[in-house]
């Protein structure tokens, strides 16, 4: 015994530092003070970067009034570890970086990652009552991420899905859906990473604020297999903008070139799903909900097969339905529309447009309006508020 | 119709670049043409970052003699883009990055990243025959990250399991398992992400190589919960290097001690495998590996539990066995012994007497030894050389 201890210790010695660094990158090794950085200490934040040759280092905060261009300068300090203090933000889970030279750097010391595209960020997560849910919980669901074959779409396509707590160990128990669909620039990890879909769902189940829910997350970019990350080569985008092209083609063909997304979530992946999960196959234990474009595709899932989903929530959608469509789904009984909205949101009017056309038809329906626009801010927000209404 | 084309049209052209960009910190916007990052030609790879205020750019790659510390110069071209061409290295995945002004800068431009420890780096693949298997297969299994109860430990920890191809669609086969731990300074992650487990396991699998199988990766750190990357608080080490007050303790709370996570794993994650997923529960199809301080659990897990693994595949292990742990690991019967090293590697005398003392005690098996050292390079090597001869 004596000796595999030995072995042991003499490897977590060498091995602690070897596996963690192929690559000597950073100067915090050796007997140098470590570099703590973010550092929250009461109503502030401290950010903190070694840069021995830096000539001008910055932070770029997405707090920033305007985060696209906005940074603010950091200092040298002892031991060229540069330093900015600043008032700790609202409550919310916030990206930033370093801007070193006009280079954007991570935060080597910020263990927190989020993946945004095909881009990491580090994150600062400011405790609140906000953002309560988004932190790990006690108990955890599963996340897994299952492949299907879309025969719509000519390829096999990545999911990731979530199973709540307690799935593995109550193999009889069945379980409502929820289809949760990403933005424009998303693919099917978005929800996972930036959403805190798992962190959200297991706070409220173990509160028993929600129900215990399947949760799917597709890729919605329908030339993709999966995340760009993964590196498998992406179809050509179709022509679906070539108006003149589009007239002329059959209208089957043409639906099938427009929403073949769609048509695969709703004749594929829905089918995938309740045969290999323990899902319950109703309507009223199916909800689609998604954002930007991912509203604009639960609009027109919910168009094209009004008697799927029971429960609806366009969040800051691209998308509209006519007063026919409307009608259609108040026909079908829907028990939840949930329409949601940030007021200074660049698609806000559109949601507007589409509140006003629900009431004008008489679909019972709430418009959830937030402050401030089309950001995962708000996204993480809605997905905490229309989650507890589902399946009840 | 028109209209929700036009709302999407818009959504996409606005929300593409502010979905993905929720920070401004690059350069590469609006009009200048795209840097490319990097770019094998031929014989060569050529490495490309904008950096406009920069005054010292240098490049540090695995692939160099020393990449702890080595770097080689940038230079400075048109539009402030730094480049450097460097003669294609050997056929392997490599990680690097950028040192500007001192400061370490991941790739803009290279969606491939892996996660090493807490850092996220990016990744050279240079195509051949070595890295075939390291790319993605046509089918691909589910890789999913369900949580298990440990009363040995004291927590709800997080595993990774890969279920082949074909697991979803026929749900009355059952299979064989792999239990693929990983090295000090890794976790749950580890064999996924810089092993490149499931695309090797798709491929030989896709190939007939290697028999369909699951595989399960733990987290070996037996104070964490999951990776730190998650932030869950860890349990304090506990005092494992008091050599007196081991002493003093009854053998059983000594052992528990020592030997927590490799009691958990084949008292509680095999079990719950075994519950959970359509696993075969028999030795013949029980393999174990891992590499490092996992190479020391596996060794000591089947001194522990000599009946329990048919496979046995220590790599590049901090750890060793006694004549007599040898001869009762005879005795149990097992199928195949497969001992791996880099003939660098700081831990290759301790295989080297491993080796002697399977020899001696006439346990047939397999010492593979690889050019090179205690490197991922070569666990893949050996994961893609040992899946071929399980369960055979």
């Amino acid at each position: 015994m004596k000796r595999i201890l030995s072995s042991i210790t003499l490897c977590l010695a060498l091995a602690g530092t070897m596996n963690a660094q192929e690559l000597a990158n950073f100067n915090f090794g050796g007997r140098q003070r470590p570099v703590i950085s973010p550092e929250i200490q009461n109503d502030s934040v401290t950010f903190r970067l070694k840069a021995d040759y830096a000539t001008v280092v910055k932070l770029s905060g997405s707090w920033m009034p305007n985060p696209y261009g906005g940074t603010i300068d950091m200092f040298r300090g002892p031991g060229n570890v540069w330093e900015v203090k600043i008032p700790l933000p609202e409550p919310e889970i916030y990206t930033y970086n370093f801007v070193v030279d006009g280079v954007a750097v991570n935060d080597p010391q910020n263990v927190y990652v989020q993946r945004d595209g095909t881009r990491f960020l580090p994150m600062l997560i400011v405790p609140g009552e906000r953002t309560e849910n988004y932190n790990e919980a006690t108990r955890h669901g599963t996340v897994s991420h299952p492949w299907y074959h879309s025969n719509v779409l000519g390829m096999d396509r990545r999911l990731t899905v979530y199973t709540p707590y307690g799935y593995e160990n109550n193999p009889k128990k069945k379980y409502p859906v929820l289809y949760l669909l990403h933005g424009a620039g998303g693919d099917e990890e978005a929800w996972i990473s930036m959403g805190r879909t798992a962190q959200i769902l297991d706070n409220l189940i173990e509160k028993g604020l929600a129900e215990p829910m399947i949760v799917v997350m597709p890729n919605g970019n329908a030339n993709q297999a999966a995340a760009r990350t993964l590196g498998i080569p992406e179809k050509p985008m179709q022509m679906r903008w070539d108006r003149e092209a589009l007239a002329q083609m059959p209208e089957a063909e043409r639906n099938k070139l427009m929403n073949g997304y769609v048509i695969s979530l709703c004749e594929e992946i829905v089918p995938f799903i309740e045969k290999n999960f323990r899902a319950i196959a109703k309507p009223a234990s199916r909800a689609i909900a998604g954002l930007s474009m991912g509203g604009g595709h639960t609009i027109t899932a919910s168009n094209l097969y009004p008697e799927m989903f029971d429960y609806i929530c366009p969040l800051s959608a691209a998308g509209s339905a006519t007063p026919e469509q409307v009608a259609t789904l108040k026909k079908a009984g829907v028990k939840l529309y949930f329409l949601a909205c940030g007021n200074t949101d660049f698609l806000f009017e559109g949601s507007k447009t589409l509140d006003k056309t629900l009431t004008e038809q008489g679909l019972d329906h709430e418009f959830f309006v937030s402050e401030g626009g089309h950001v995962w801010a708000n996204w993480r927000l809605y997905l905490n508020t229309f989650a507890q209404k589902l399946f009840k």
